[in-house]
């Protein structure tokens, strides 16, 4: 199914060259990790959610991969958060930002229609992107491009399937960045706060589940290193 | 380079779709090994250098992947071994076999290029695929068919990248499979007789030096479950 989307998108102009090989890296490691959702991945939803719950303004950033995989679930995130949504990838072109645009907008009806409960709140969520406004510091190129209403003025990201220097850069602006990655040695995984080791269409589900309950709960001594190292002792199982 | 090489390859029609989720597999599989040629792999070419040079009958049996990454440096091995090389791709259709044929006969002439000492027999080299005669047994559809020249009638088949299936049915008509897999836990590794964990552009070079030597070094107590453990083994170490 995760195939068939990601061949989909790419067919429909929503992905970078790479990004099928991208799939794959992912796809090797959650075949590692028995294509389950290991606990140390459950610990970092917690803490996903809790932090995207206390955040003053929180944003979450989407690329290719993600809206294709999981768009409708990612705007029910964000329509239970009251915060927008926004398209920000590594390889900018027109086309492509606007095949994002326009897939997220068409997937916010299937969200509401996904979750009816959420349905006012869905339709209200927005969708930023298309007319950047400001820009990363100590990222060159149009992949610095973002919007203040979004990533720029947030204190609080969650951007699954991030790349490295993005990542750094969002982290020496100070911000608290959640992020998912199966590849729990890539550098994106080693810079982030919180990183969910976790195939992406399995865990957003928990995390709504998670961001709906409401209930907080922080761990105060959170440990993303701990953390990284429980999810790679799972996989050193799986591999042995 | 390899992901430009397959990013072409899929624009000229070579590929299946998804054929660059497979690679991605691979790249994280060789992250793990850590991008090098470990010792287990460079056993498993001895071996299948070995069991080629000794064979009645082989054959190169390649894929889209196969093509794009390393075409030439296989002609040439075919060359050196006086064998064919055979088209033999899991979705096959009239286009993507015409573009691999047509992409092997222009490879033909690089590859006389590369290796100006094999140019003689570099043009002799047969390719096959474009009118099969035969089909392997227990196996449905389009992907069973083969030339009779080439795989039905081998003892000894190099394949690197094959599937799962294909490799179960040729193991089962008694044949020797040698395949060069990244993923030691795969089906196909599990299977073949011979397994080459390591990257297809970094081995086929040693393989090619072993064969033009012509120096046979049979592993008389060859275990393929044992060298695909040390793989692991140097595997586990990367991760941990």
């Amino acid at each position: 199914m995760a195939r068939k989307r990601l061949t989909d998108a790419a067919a429909a102009g929503m992905l970078a060259e790479s990004a099928l090989i991208a799939h794959g890296r992912g796809e090797a490691f959650d075949y590692l990790l028995g294509e389950k959702t290991c606990d140390a991945a459950r610990h970092a939803i917690c803490e996903t959610a809790a932090r995207l719950i206390s955040a003053e303004r929180c944003v979450i950033s989407v690329n290719g991969n993600t809206v294709a995989l999981a768009g409708p679930q990612l705007i029910a995130c964000a329509a239970v958060l009251n915060c927008p949504v926004e398209v920000n990838i590594y390889y900018r072109t027109p086309e492509r930002m606007e095949a994002l645009i326009s897939a997220l907008n068409k997937q916010q009806e299937e969200s509401a229609e996904l979750y009816p409960e959420l349905a006012a709140k869905i339709a209200s969520v927005q969708i930023l992107g298309a007319h950047p406004d400001g820009r990363i510091p100590n990222l060159e190129g149009p992949r610095a491009n973002c919007h203040f209403e979004g990533i720029l003025s947030a204190d609080t990201i969650l951007v699954p399937l991030e790349d490295g220097d993005r990542c750094e850069a969002l982290i020496a602006m100070g911000k608290t960045v959640c992020v998912i990655d199966l590849n729990p040695l890539s550098r994106t995984a080693r810079t982030a706060s919180v990183t969910i080791v976790d195939e992406l269409t399995r865990c957003i589900p928990i995390l709504l589940e998670q961001l709906m309950s409401g209930s907080i709960s922080h761990d105060e001594n959170w440990s993303n290193q701990q953390n990284l190292q429980d999810a790679i002792a799972v996989m050193l199982r799986g591999l042995d």
